[in-house]
C-alpha cells in the first residue's frame, strides 16, 4: 500500500473517483482484471464514485458510431454485471451534460497549442487512428478529459502506467484556472493501479478487434470454444513463462487470476497433463469466474427500464454537478451580468 | 443589390442572422459604419437577429479580461443607443448558453487539425496575438463561432471581405453534419457589406487601442477635443485624397458618413477655408449624428435593470433555441438512450 492508498481507507468520503470508457463494444475479461474489478474494490470501500460513457469520443477514431445505443445498454449491463452498485455510483454519458461541455472553452484558453501537440496520448491515438488525419475532437481530448474530471471535483482517477500524461493536463488546467480565477478545482491524483496485461487466447493483448476476449456477456458455450482453439505448443509439461510460452500463460494466467492463486502453483498443479488439460482447467475457472456476473447481467437484462434509468439518474446528478461547477466558474471568472 | 440581398427584401421571415461582437470595450463610429447599421438595416426589414456577446472569446488573446460585466453593460448600451430594437433583437452571451457550447464536440470531429491550421483567419490571429503561443481556444475558435452560427439555425451571417473564411468553416461544418448523420442545419450565406474602412483621427483605421476612435458613449466635448487634435496637413485646400491625404480625407470622410453625402461635395463647400474650418464641419456633423444615440444611451443607462434584463431574456431564448437543436442532434447522432 502507498500512502494514497492509507489515505483512501483512512478517509474515503474525501475522495471522489472519475473513471469511465469509451462505448465501443463489449467488455471482456482484459477491462475486468484491468479496471472494472478496481472500481468495484473502491466503491466499497465508500468513495463517491462517477463513471463516463464517453459517447461523444467514440467519434474520435470511427467515422460512424453505428448502434451506439445498443453498445450503451451492453456498457451498463456490463457494469452491473461487474458489480457497480446503482445506488453508490453515477454512470453518465458525455453528450447528456452540457454544463459538463461548455467546461471545455474556459480549459481550452488555459492550453497551449505545442502543450496540445506534446501529449502523448494525443501522439499515441495519432498513431494507431484509422483516420487519414487526426481530427479536432482528437487533439483536444485531453481537455475534454480535464472537463469530465473537473466538472465532479474529482480528485482520484484511477490511471495505467500510460495514462499518467492525461492526468497531468489535468492537473494542469485545474491549476492554472485556480492561479488566474481563484481556487474552484481539486488538483486530481492519479490512482496507479498496477493492473496485469491479460493476454488473449492467441497470447496476445485481449482486444475485441482481434477476436481473442473473452466477454462478460458471452456464455459458457462461447467461453469454452474460444478457450478450446486457443493458442499453446507441443510441449506437455505446463509452467508459466510468459516470455517463452506466451500461449500457454496466457491461458494458466486467466486461470490463475479467475481462482485467485498464483499462476506457477496453477501451472503444477496441471504438471505434464498437456494443453488439453489446462484448456479444462482455464474453461471451468472462467466459467465459474463469470458465473455469478452472468446471473447478474440476466437479471437486469430483464429489466433494460431499470437499466436506462439508472442512466438516467446517473445524468440528472451528473447535471446537478456540472450546472453548479460551471455556476462557480461564471463567478470566478466574472461572466455573471 | 444583389440576388441575395432581393431574397432578403422578399421574405425576411426566411431568414435568421447571427452576429456578434468580443466584450474588449466601448464601440466607436467605425464599429457603427462597419457593422452596427447594417445590422440596424437587417433588423428594420423583419430578419430575426441573433447577437452574440463572445466573453468567452475575450480569452484567446487576453490573459484576464477585466471588468468584464462593466464591458459588456457598455456593449449593451451601445448596441441599444445604435437602434438595435430591444424587442426585435436576441442578444446572449457565450457563457449563458451551454448547449450552444456543446455543439463544439460534434463539431470538432467534422474537422481535421490541418483544416485548422490552415484557417487564415486563425493565422491572422495567431499574428496579431499579443500572446507568446497560441491557446487552444484560439486555435479552435472557427468551430466554436460554427456552433454560435448553427446553434440557433442562423442561414444569414454579415461578413467583411476578410471574414469569409470564418463562413467557410460553418458551411463546411454544417455541410459534412448533415451528410454523415442527416439534415438538421441550414448551410449559412454570408452577406457580404461593403462597408468603408472609416480611418481614425490620425488617418490610420479607427481602432480603440490606437486612441483615434470617437465612441459611440463619447461626450460632445471629448468628441470635438479628438477632432481638434486630428492630423491634417498645410494645404489649405481641403480635398478628397485617401492616397496622398490621409489625415485630411478621413476626415472629410467622417463627416461625408454623418451627413449622408458624398465626400468630395463635402470637401468642395469646404474649399480653401482650411483645417480648422474642416474640423468645425467635422465636430458639428458627427455631434449631431450622434446626439440621438446619445439622448437613447443616456436613456437606457438610467436603467441598468432593463439593459440587464435585456440580455436575461435573450439568454433565455437562446437557450431554448440551444436545447432544442442540441436535442435534434442527440436524435441524429443516436445518443438519446
Amino acid at each position: 500500500m502507498n500512502s494514497l492508498e492509507d489515505r483512501i481507507e483512512a478517509a474515503p468520503q474525501d475522495f471522489r473517483v472519475l473513471t469511465g470508457d469509451r462505448p465501443t463494444g463489449p467488455l471482456h475479461l482484459g477491462h475486468y482484471f484491468g479496471t472494472l474489478r478496481n472500481r468495484v474494490r473502491l466503491q466499497r470501500r465508500g468513495v463517491d464514485m462517477f463513471v463516463i460513457v464517453a459517447d461523444y469520443q467514440v467519434l474520435t477514431d470511427r467515422d460512424v458510431a453505428e448502434r451506439l445505443g445498443e453498445t450503451v445498454d451492453g456498457l451498463l449491463l456490463d457494469y452491473l454485471a461487474a458489480g457497480l452498485d446503482p445506488d453508490a455510483t453515477t454512470v453518465f454519458t458525455h453528450s447528456a451534460v452540457p454544463a459538463l461541455n461548455q467546461l471545455l472553452l474556459p480549459f481550452l484558453s488555459l492550453v497551449s497549442v505545442p502543450e496540445l501537440q506534446r501529449n502523448p496520448t494525443v501522439k499515441d491515438e495519432i498513431q494507431h487512428s484509422r483516420q487519414s488525419s487526426v481530427s479536432g475532437l482528437m487533439f483536444t481530448y485531453p481537455v475534454h478529459q480535464a472537463a469530465d474530471i473537473l466538472f465532479c471535483k474529482g480528485n482520484l482517477v484511477p490511471v495505467g502506467q500510460d495514462q499518467m500524461p492525461h492526468i497531468e493536463v489535468t492537473r494542469t488546467v485545474a491549476r492554472r484556472f485556480n492561479e488566474r480565477y481563484g481556487p474552484v478545482f481539486p488538483v486530481p491524483e492519479g490512482l496507479l493501479s498496477i493492473a496485469p496485461v491479460l493476454p488473449g487466447t492467441d497470447g496476445r493483448k485481449m482486444s475485441k478487434s482481434r477476436g481473442n476476449a473473452i466477454a462478460l456477456s458471452s456464455t459458457p458455450d462461447e467461453t469454452a470454444r474460444l478457450i478450446k482453439s486457443a493458442t499453446t505448443d507441443a510441449d506437455r509439461t505446463i509452467s508459466y513463462d510468459p516470455e517463452r510460452r506466451p500461449g500457454v500463460s496466457g491461458l494458466v494466467q486467466l486461470a490463475a487470476l479467475c481462482l485467485d492463486r498464483e499462476p506457477d502453483d496453477v501451472a503444477a498443479e496441471i504438471g505434464d497433463a498437456g494443453s488439453a488439460a489446462l484448456k479444462r482447467t482455464v474453461t471451468e475457472a472462467v466459467n465459474e469466474f463469470l458465473a455469478p456476473m452472468r446471473e447478474r447481467r440476466a437479471a437486469y437484462a430483464q429489466d433494460l427500464g431499470f437499466v436506462r434509468d439508472l442512466l438516467r439518474r446517473g445524468n440528472a446528478r451528473a447535471n446537478e454537478f456540472a450546472d453548479q461547477t460551471l455556476q462557480e466558474v461564471r463567478v470566478a471568472m466574472g461572466t455573471v451580468y
